[in-house]
């Protein structure tokens, strides 16, 4: 019994589209990987993206799905309004919505939205990781994931009770790529190991910090004493970085240890500066989470394809 | 003697070129104003462009003249190397350079920088408006000069004694045209009188403010609320110039009073953001502050031309 699919679960973001086939104990039978993310899908061809790797897996046609992430926003397939925090998994799938208008039962979990005035807020995708670290008994903990935007999530109980996202990843790109910066930045990269890394991260945790008044002196530093472009581009990270992690301060305060997820350079320069700023970071895979988040709406939505492993 | 003309002043910045020609007691005996700033010519183009000013303007072969601003930067025409703050006019004139290889006696005026660690800063130009409100008499004063990059600048005694070079508006240009918040922003003004203006600078105002933790709430108020183009441009812009002016709270704190120089929507703005930090802007216009502060210079550099007005 336990190789025979249960549900396909599926991560489709804003650039790409995660597709795995399971059995009722979780275990991956097939996966697919593509770039036909949300971003680059009108809403009436998701349905036959997603049939054509269903098909490629072998699945048949009553095979029910699970999906999260992108496709569930206005401009995706079908719009699954945002659940609001403080929000769990049984918020996430008593909102879920049905894809209509095909022969498979296909269910698009919400985003989670903030209302908090001045503090507004959304998600999608990275309330299903959160889940699943909380299906892995990861109740109570302040997770950190960098990306293009990153976000910082506080688990309370099993809940996600209040997220933050910060443009970090974003405002690098235009600010070393577009602004007066640029001339000094040029391709210099950042690096964690950097000592201009390391002391901007410094200089953006003091007291009194302001990071819009201090950008300007990676361009003033390369003009009077000739600082190269790692140092530019190091210098700018340190700055961003250390300004979120500031901001951060009071959560830090309440918990030390800040769940990482992600790889790669980014998670790198991120666990670099939690550590100056007295953090303990620990990685997590969010590949893993994702999947074992998307599972867990699963038994809920679809209790009997779990029937026989029910107590 | 009066409708003699005693030199030329120059202002050439990045993308203009302003040329006055003056007598000895500062009357305009004419001006021009042109596109041909120092970003679109190659070195070997300034002394042609001048003299064509010049000549359109009766100049005779040997007036002599004064240039202040980014001709003088390493990609301009002839480097000036900077005077360092704390500056006054007489470090201004006293390291003015010579444009070679003409047959005429210009003169470059410095820029001026500031090596504190971590606040290095630079300046082309506005150090010349600065002690052109010195020679009106504005000695110890902070001044706060609005565009693509601000700055704010201490008077103390007629001298340059610190400044800070803000990329506000560079960064709102960016993160407005080219983020995430685009989606939101759209065609969407940024107006001093919106009540999303004034709710953003007093947010910005407020203890543990952090900018980059804010920014993407412009997104999700559109996407929740429905906020429309002109409250994203507003809060935007509000969320800016509140960082910037809660930064120079401790400088505030020594002067309520600040000069603004400049003019149109962009000073309005600041305008309004200072009034709600509880300082009194106080208008003054940047065009006929660098023309006194060259001719200061010119006073100092080329005495011959002025000696019938000694004492």
């Amino acid at each position: 019994m336990s190789t025979q699919a249960a549900v396909a679960l599926v991560d489709w973001g804003t650039s790409n589209l995660r597709v795995w086939l399971v059995d009722a104990a979780a275990g991956v039978l097939g996966d697919r990987h593509s770039p036909e993310g949300m971003g680059t899908l009108t809403s009436d061809r998701f349905a036959g993206v997603l049939e054509a790797h269903l098909a490629a897996l072998g699945a048949g046609p009553d095979l029910p799905v699970v999906v999260a992430g992108m496709a569930g926003a206005r401009a995706g397939w079908v719009e699954a309004p945002y659940a609001e925090a403080p929000a769990g998994l049984i918020d996430l799938y008593r909102k879920a919505v049905c894809a209509p208008g095909i022969g498979r039962d296909v269910r698009i979990l919400p985003g989670v939205c903030q209302r908090s005035a001045g503090a507004e807020d959304v998600m999608r995708g990275e309330e299903t990781q959160l889940l699943g670290a909380v299906a892995g008994g990861l109740c109570d903990a302040l997770f950190c994931l960098p990306g293009t935007h990153s976000k910082w999530v506080s688990l309370e109980g099993g809940r996600i009770s209040r997220f933050t996202t910060v443009m970090t990843g974003e405002l690098f790109q235009l600010v070393s790529r577009q602004s007066i910066l640029r001339l000094s930045i040029g391709e210099g990269r950042a690096a964690a190991g950097h000592p201009a890394f390391r002391q901007a991260v410094e200089e953006a945790l003091s007291t009194d910090f302001s990071l819009t008044t201090r950008l300007f002196s990676i361009r003033a530093q390369a003009l009077l004493s000739g600082a190269d472009e790692s140092s530019a581009a190091s210098r700018l990270s340190g700055l961003l970085l250390g300004a979120e992690i500031a901001a951060m301060r009071s959560r830090l305060d309440e918990s030390r240890r800040v769940q990482l997820i992600g790889s790669g350079a980014l998670t790198e320069l991120y666990a670099a500066a939690l550590i100056l700023a007295g953090a303990e970071p620990v990685s997590l895979d969010g590949g893993e989470l994702v999947r074992s988040g998307l599972f867990a709406a699963a038994k809920a939505l679809f209790p009997h394809r779990f029937a026989e492993f029910a107590p």
